[in-house]
């Protein structure tokens, strides 16, 4: 143990994504004993003294900041992690990378492709390691499909799709802006759906399938207008409420892709499929130790879809976990995050997606911003996508 | 289709079953047209006489009878299909058996294994060819489970259970006797559930696993009183409202049966589902076009249960069918059954099951209802089942 | 039953859908035996004599003829029942027009809107009734459906979305056009997947949804040639292999719709879901007697997708069949369509679709066509749909 | 945090369950951060100390213990854990009730009831608090499960059905005794899968369906001889390797269960289900955020199974965790047992199930097993069980 080297994270913004990467760093020593890194939580910023103070409390973070500058101004820390509202990322991003500090940040990585290019930049020029929590990657089953996808088990691809689907903003009740519904705040979010739920499909798409070429899009604002939570008044909704596309990805395939608030029923049903001209794998996040597969090459009168429970030694992660049959939730993936992100730093890797990869993401996002906007397909810019 | 051999037949009992045994005979020349045999409506027979017309209207028989007796003196009969309850079956098809026609009886073959043996008696000395309708063999997903355990893809087998719940007994309004409930009433039906749903899990248990040797059953009539339709008055209930055993089959494995009608939520819920040493196989009537199937040899990163939506044209009976992904329904097990005693007519093969294997069922029933009255393992009597 | 009027029906094509009708006229009486009308089966028509001498046997024509005109030009037909690839529907209607016959005419009702406005002009001009087998309409989860939208439980729709996904052509060895694969000869089909599959999707979600305003679509041909039948030669595919697209529908709610036959593992997977504020509805014809309900009103703790099982006496059409529990098949949903013909023939009410709802539906698919051909968005044209 | 009181925690062994308690003490501070009670990890042991250190540092545990006498007899510590195999459990409890320690015990209590009766007598003795790792009560789903039993939402019961089905051991090479195998070994576990899986369903059903008063069982044990780890011998096989009893709950409701290690295709499906007069319930391990819950006052046409994922924050434990929709894992189960044990000591109440209750459920193992070797009907002695 003493042989370790310490990471010392600084950490930014105490919400949901606050606690998942606090989980993280808290569980890798004890899952993944082997690695060379440990993770030492040296400070934590959010704006309010005695709130940042009970989460440190809580977390076990040795110090607090209420400026993020202050965190970043610190000699103590070797990584921060940004885990505020999309508003915020690049300025701390750039701040941080200027201070020579690994970066960790949320997704999306920007508001838009003009910041994201921005982020990339000025983290390549620094030559810090980055990544962007894109966790879904590093949930055991959609690992499992992208082994499946590598073996070349699949075959030539035809169709890929996705969707995202909540319901929690149908009520007209809800209000924009502020603590807990910045979502809904063009300004402090970039976009609705698009950047909040599909940049994840958009980035598991391109990680399994390769870059999207182009994209034609709509976008819908169901609820136009909503109580602002700063202003105290009711003005125009900017974010899209729902988002549909469909594309094309470079290698030929053809894509749909589907994210709304208001699909009554469905909490968070991320659910993506690919179709390969032999076998075909689905997953759904709602079942997330399940992925479905189904091999042409069984024989014909037995073949079916295959129902896997991805909880075995041999599937991806599940070696660190507990005995065949026994599930694993959605936090596991940020642990998975963490662990990926520390043994980066011993192998020299990048730990998949950085700030290059995200920036593709986003310029697949804009893309579809402006798609719909313009009644148009879109170019995405994007040419490959391998990580 | 002149070359066609008639098969005429006199149809007894115009309820539930009467109706799928009467829309199997009309649909077998529309779907098996390559049969030698072509079955020909002769006579219905029901005590109604308005009713029994309206019937044979409904459903082309050319003339009626109100008088099983008299269906069965006339010449014009080869074959009786004996649909009424189960306290007329042995009467009734020992009569038959008599007047030297062919049987086609409806389960249980009898109240209990007394009548049953008579009844194999009357129909093996007569010389007869006779079927019971133990139809969910028939259904496409079932006949494949057989085809796999007959294929030795399972290996040894270790366990085999199976149930059949439903819920439309909970009401103690439910009245016993008569019309619409016979099946309440001991004397008319001769046991509860154990005679008219788990009959069906033992014959399909029997058929797929062996023989059943011997069984430890408990059951529980929750309801001890109920109306009877014939007295008006309320009178002691003699059936089994439940009834669970489980049991040891001739090959080693364990067994386990359950059925009872205060399942809430469970219209008719018949599930069975094998363990074999390499694969195993399970079935649900609720979704009774597809067969699972779990094979420990598939590769094991990908391994789970397939989900085998039996519709393919190399699936049992379903070249008949549609297309694939086209799913049918409960009826056509009886119209496949229809079809397979035509054939055994050509053949000279028995169409199973007979009279004789369905004595075996009979006898694994009774051995179960004493268990049950004893509260101690009672053996079968039953050494092989092979059809 | 003397008392019964006979439609007498001539019917063109004996392939699937030749099947699937005819079982539907000789199923009706069995099942609906209170209507005035009965169907008779006077003529049936295909080119080989042979061929249709033993269809007609089969399934109990009373005739047959090898020229549709022939059929067309009899007295005893009341009605035309047009079961022939798309290329000819519009000619074969539009002459049982002329003659003053009914039509029952197979779906999509035509190649295109310029065949099927004549088709429309036709019929209206004859005054006579018409109907066109969107039979997916008439499966009894599919009219719950319609039922549970008419009854206001789900308010305000955001999202309709529908998927019709198979996997029958993709080994680049299926030939196009004539038996068996007209379907992948633009010629004879007109489309692919839009007319074929879509046409079903776009019927059922304006029936259930309204009108369709506007679509933007993409198409793909992933085999890019293929032997044509006919000639021999490998010749360009002119179908689209697969289609997306997106709408809005004329009540404000956004549409979702994609169609392949390149989808490995999906067999005949046509799926449904509506979104409405309070209450959600899925389907999903792989398990055809179900369907998925989702309420918010339930008791939140308690709140989740209900599977209803839709084989009780009090669903739609299912007095009709079993009991409770005991599954329909696909062919039902022409049985059916029949039975509704007839009691349209006593009501005076249309047959809907008739062949004006069927040229919206026929609007729809040729914007989506034009759409993916012009990567741009279309209006459809279509103001309402309410049948 | 500096108001917290310690609970200075011993564990005894490091195996499977050394892990999930680890882990559940770790994250209960950041999980459940108003508990008074803080868990420190004052020591752990098992019989290598080089392995045991290796332990410790992963876990954080202060110091290490080869022997665990040491360990309890050591004054910092409050409470003992134990988590080494069953033969042992006794004598371990036996002496920290002696020393005056809490002790967390995992399940089965003990091998036998005699054994488990002197555990209960010496912690009662001793007045210390205990509790047993009977951990599946305290998944959400299963606890949402209690609370809709408790709201009388079911009515009268009529069922209770419990599997627990694994597959791992029908190879005959697997051994038994020693690390890893010592449940195949009768003289380590006290029993196969009745006293390790059906433990767990015996103890869930009496919780929520209170007392089993009789049972009638059979066992098995497929695999006659095996080689032994300790004495390299092939030797016989004293546990059962499958169980099914059937048997009466003092409410009168019939129960089922059934326990394997031969089920090919499960991992470790541990369902159960009850049906009452009103509602039924069921629930399965492999997807273990879910419960289906059936409604019988639902609307008739609308009514059927619901699917509920239960991830709200308004259901037991969820408020604790992510958001709607997001699913957490099996180690949680334990994580909660660890907060309700702190709690208790807030409280004064007992962290059910305490020795005493468990002590019930070794009844009816015990009987189970004997009914099985006598082939007779045993009661169990258990008169109530409300906790
Ligand atoms: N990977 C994933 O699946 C998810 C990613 N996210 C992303 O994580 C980020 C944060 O989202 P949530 O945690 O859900 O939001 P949240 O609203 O729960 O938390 C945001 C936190 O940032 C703090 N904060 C805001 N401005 C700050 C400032 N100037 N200085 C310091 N702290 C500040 C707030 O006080 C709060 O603690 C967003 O970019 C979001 O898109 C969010 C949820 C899931
Ligand atoms: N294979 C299967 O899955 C099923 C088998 N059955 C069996 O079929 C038989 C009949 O059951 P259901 O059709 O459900 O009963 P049901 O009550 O619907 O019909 C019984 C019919 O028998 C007639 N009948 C009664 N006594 C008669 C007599 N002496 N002479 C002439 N007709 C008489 C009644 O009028 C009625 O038409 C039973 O043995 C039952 O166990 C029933 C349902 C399903
Ligand atoms: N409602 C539904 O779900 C379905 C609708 N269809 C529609 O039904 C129509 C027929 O399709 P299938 O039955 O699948 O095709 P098929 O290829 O199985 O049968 C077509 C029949 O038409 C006959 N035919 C062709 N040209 C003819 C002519 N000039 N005169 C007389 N007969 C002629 C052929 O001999 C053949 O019997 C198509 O419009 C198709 O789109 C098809 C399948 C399902
Ligand atoms: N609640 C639940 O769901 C589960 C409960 N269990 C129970 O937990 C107990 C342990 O099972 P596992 O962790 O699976 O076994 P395991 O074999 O993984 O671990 C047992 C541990 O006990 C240690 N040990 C054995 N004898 C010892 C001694 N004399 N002194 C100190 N350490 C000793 C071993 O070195 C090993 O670290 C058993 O009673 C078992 O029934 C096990 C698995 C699941």
């Amino acid at each position: 143990m003493s042989a370790k080297k310490d990471l010392r994270i600084g950490l930014i913004g105490t919400g949901f994504m606050g606690r998942t990467h606090s989980n993280g760093y808290r569980r890798v020593p004890n899952f993944f004993p082997q690695l060379a890194y440990n993770p030492v939580l040296k400070a934590v910023c959010s704006r309010n003294r005695e709130k940042v103070q009970a989460f440190a409390d809580q977390w076990g973070y040795e110090s607090v900041e209420t400026d993020w500058r202050a965190l970043i101004a610190r000699d103590d820390i070797d990584a921060v992690d940004i885990c505020t509202p999309n508003d915020s990322h690049a300025e701390i991003a750039i701040a941080a990378a200027a201070a020579g500090k690994m970066i960790l940040c949320e997704k999306p990585l920007a508001r838009n492709v003009a910041e994201a290019e921005q982020m990339v930049e000025a983290a390549e020029k620094a030559g810090v390691q980055t990544t962007v929590w894109y966790n879904y990657r590093r949930i055991p089953a959609v690992t499992l499909a992208k082994q499946i996808v590598d073996s070349g088990k699949l075959g030539k691809i035809f169709h890929y799709r996705a969707n995202f689907l909540q319901d929690w903003t149908i009520s007209a009740d809800v209000p924009q802006g502020g603590t807990g519904t910045w979502r809904m705040d063009v300004d402090a979010a970039g976009s609705g759906v698009t950047g909040d739920l599909l940049a994840h499909c958009i980035d598991t798409a391109m990680w399994l399938n390769g870059a999207i070429s182009d994209v034609s899009a709509v976008t819908e604002t169901f609820v136009k207008e909503r109580m602002h939570q700063l202003t105290g008044k009711v003005q125009p909704v900017g974010i899209d409420d729902a988002c549909i596309f469909h594309c094309h990805f470079a290698n030929g395939s053809l894509g749909l892709f589907e994210s709304t608030r208001y699909a009554r029923g469905h909490k968070a049903l991320y659910t993506f499929e690919i179709n390969g001209e032999h076998a075909s794998i689905r997953w759904d996040l709602h079942d997330l130790n399940r992925l479905e597969y189904f091999d042409h090459s069984d024989e014909s009168i037995v073949r079916g879809w295959r129902s896997i429970h991805v909880t075995d030694g041999d599937q991806p992660y599940m070696d660190k976990w507990w005995v065949p049959g026994l599930g694993i939730g959605y936090e596991h993936s940020f642990i998975h995050q963490v662990a990926d992100f520390l043994k980066s730093l011993e192998t020299g890797e990048p730990c998949s997606p950085n700030f290059r990869d995200a920036l593709e993401t986003q310029k697949v996002c804009e893309a579809v911003i402006e798609s719909a906007n313009t009644r148009s397909w879109k170019d995405t810019g994007v040419q490959t996508f391998t990580m």
